[in-house]
């Protein structure tokens, strides 16, 4: 994580949409996709998003003057999944960033033809345009092969809104003030931002009955987090330090860990959570790079009363600048709403800067056993919930287990989701002297529970 | 399951070694897996145990007189990871084991070459010979490339077990005797038979302290399970039905879930077990596949006072023949039984026919909210332990959590393993009128911790 000369604010595009004031991606940001044209039977393959474009990879290796180990890194991306580039490290991925930084950034180069610059060792802007593709006609997949999926529990304000919940008195867990806590997620049913989600059929337990129904679920939540691809992974038997471990990331997305908290509620003692989340999981299309994300690094603390992490989940990276300031919202589209043409309904707005725990102590603790992480492996944040009310990442805690329904500007009420319903995530981050970056959308639609 | 001619007791095979009555593979047993000759540079590919032999698909697709589905099947064994089969479905399946049943039984062809018998359409033995490679020289790995692996926890007695070491009065969690309980396990340490288990560190709370120290595991422990692979898969969003989910499996493996139960019992709450899971995890080489188990079906029954399952768990086939009735033993080597050259010493016996919950409804649980599973897929069974204290599935329940180690005969007494110790985990099929089919074995080793 170092800040260098990617990071200036004053660097613009020739490519004029990436130099608008409210695009996520200006040339600062170059986040990492899967795509393809939308309905063709094209093979997916990596892109970078610019503006409102997708640069191609793979086009760009075949195209484009790409040297050295910036050619090679592109050539891995031009890939269903970013898996192999993932697996060349942060130098390859640093050294694709700061091409793609100089082949796109406004140099005073006209829009001259290549063969009136051929002397020079550069392409013209008329190549590297032929390796755009418009994001408006794209579609996109996963981003990666992923081996693994875990999914961590590391906001102390959601684990005590929860706890509140369920009896008034009660404390969060000991161990979560030692331990970034975390269990094995479902693989097989994550999906991108579009993804529909069928309301699930589960058991679940009545108030004051013995015997369980099964029922489509009734209490269909979302939860926002952020979702943490492995770039370089470990071998078995090893460990992960904490002091190196953002070295071991590629780069960070959106979440939506959609939950039946009827049906977790009845089938979690004592294992955890299982099909009460495993239906479905959303990412958002776009990763984007520790490397982007250097400017908007926070210190890390810990309030009073609080310990101290265990020497192995500790470093001065941690304490300096373990936190991230990215800024999160949830909102609402409901049949309603565009069936009226209103704007969705903002649910909660949120940062992740108040984890309790940061990502290199989630890859460190997952790694202390000896547990081996692999390239393109996914670690979920956990619900990203702030200290005030407003700041709830999950509906469960917004309308406290549905006993106080959200009110809609449109008069609608939600106590959770409901079919139709379209959960939109978005996030960026923004400092003073240094361009905003966003996280592109996660959107998911409710479809209603079916007996198939 | 039906029987056919390939459970016929009294076939024999020309490979004598398939004959001898102590073989774990006889002809009527054919268990997949994946192998290459050991410290060689080949490819892993599929084959088939058969006495003494593994029968190399990829091989006898290309050299004998195979024909439709069952050379498509052979070719498609013919990689490291048998997935691709599995996706093939139960026809397929059924028609690559009708071919190998015939290809090597003994039908009283001579040892004639190929070059006599040209005008059958039949390979001759020599030709077949030339497709086997000796189980003493060959390695294996895991036999398909493993999506998602979900362990269950299905055995009533074990529950019971490991409740009582807790508190004398607690009772089973009353989901227990509703939902075949399960949770995600971790893909990327499975490992196969000959696993080298390096004892892992974790964080552990001390009794009487309030602050945890990270510490290596000083209660190892082994878990009995059966693996159970997914054949063929459903898409997100349906359910495999209870009367069909056998149809999705396509065989079983012994499992060994390592466990570190100091680690286990601090970081438990609320979300399950994790770091003291995700270690290791071993299966045994070979699966036996269901159609080999067919005569080894056993009634299902729950006992006075349990409810019955929900329908969507219930069918007419879960009762009549859900149980499986698969003969288990754990037994251990130390390092002083083998400087001794003393025999391991057996630790426990049971039968999977115990389970409270089988493997169908297993199936028809993960899929009942809508959640995919893939060819490949590893569901592990849970701990198997019966009803009597010489049948429990792992130290933790044969010491009572320690309190009463085991004294081996040599001397030795444990607790818990110790660095060195070999877990050895058998498995077969037994019944008057049958075959005896084993699994082989499942072992693996306790290597000391290092902070690595």
């Amino acid at each position: 994580m170092r800040l260098d000369h990617t990071h200036d604010v004053t660097a613009k595009s020739w490519l004029e949409s990436a130099n608008l004031k409210d695009t996520p991606f200006p040339l600062q940001n170059l986040p990492f996709g899967v795509f393809r044209r939308t309905g063709t039977a094209e093979g997916f393959r990596g892109g970078v998003a610019l503006g409102d474009q997708v640069i191609d990879l793979g086009a760009l290796a075949d195209a484009a003057a790409l040297h050295g180990l910036a050619v090679e890194a592109a050539r891995a991306c031009a890939k269903p999944g970013l898996n192999q580039f993932f697996d060349m490290g942060p130098t390859a991925w640093r050294a694709l960033r700061h091409t793609l930084f100089a082949l796109f950034k406004a140099d005073g180069r006209s829009q001259s033809s290549s063969q009136h610059r051929s002397q020079l060792d550069t392409p013209g802007i008329d190549v590297l345009e032929k390796c755009l593709v418009a994001q408006s006609d794209v579609e996109y997949c996963v981003p990666a092969q992923i081996g693994d999926y875990t999914d961590f529990y590391t906001s102390l304000d959601h684990a005590r809104n929860i706890v509140k919940l369920i009896r008034p008195d009660a404390i969060v867990s000991p161990n979560f003030h030692w331990i970034p806590s975390a269990y094995h997620g479902r693989v097989s049913s994550i999906g991108v931002s579009g993804q529909q989600i069928r309301r699930p059929f589960g058991q679940r337990l009545k108030a004051g009955s013995q015997e369980p129904e099964l029922q489509a679920c009734g209490r269909l939540d979302y939860e926002l987090e952020l979702g943490i691809f492995v770039g370089t992974g470990n071998e078995q038997g090893t460990r992960i330090p904490v002091e190196s471990a953002e070295d071991h990331v590629f780069g960070l997305c959106l979440l939506n860990d959609w939950s039946a908290r009827d049906i977790q509620s009845w089938e979690s003692a004592p294992l955890g959570p299982f099909l009460a989340k495993n239906f479905a999981t959303t990412l958002s299309p776009w990763i984007v790079t520790m490397d982007a994300l250097a400017p908007y690094r926070a210190p890390w603390t810990r309030s009073e009363g609080e310990p101290q992490p265990l020497p192995y989940l500790s470093s001065a990276g941690t304490y300096e600048s373990g936190a991230m300031d990215i800024q999160l919202e949830v909102s609402l589209e409901t049949r309603e709403t565009r069936r009226n043409g209103m704007s969705p309904t903002r649910l909660s707005r949120t940062s992740f800067r108040h984890q309790y725990w940061t990502v290199a102590q989630m890859v460190a603790h997952h790694t202390i056993g000896g547990c081996n992480l692999r390239s393109g492996d996914l670690l979920g944040s956990g619900t990203i919930s702030g200290p005030t009310h407003g700041e709830a990442g999950a509906l469960i805690e917004l309308t406290e287990a549905g006993r106080a329904p959200l009110k809609l500007p449109n008069g609608e009420s939600r106590s959770f989701l409901e079919d139709g319903d379209i959960v939109v995530m978005t996030g960026w981050c923004e400092r003073p002297g240094y361009a905003r970056i966003g996280f592109g959308e996660n959107r998911g639609e409710v479809t209603p529970a079916k007996w198939a």
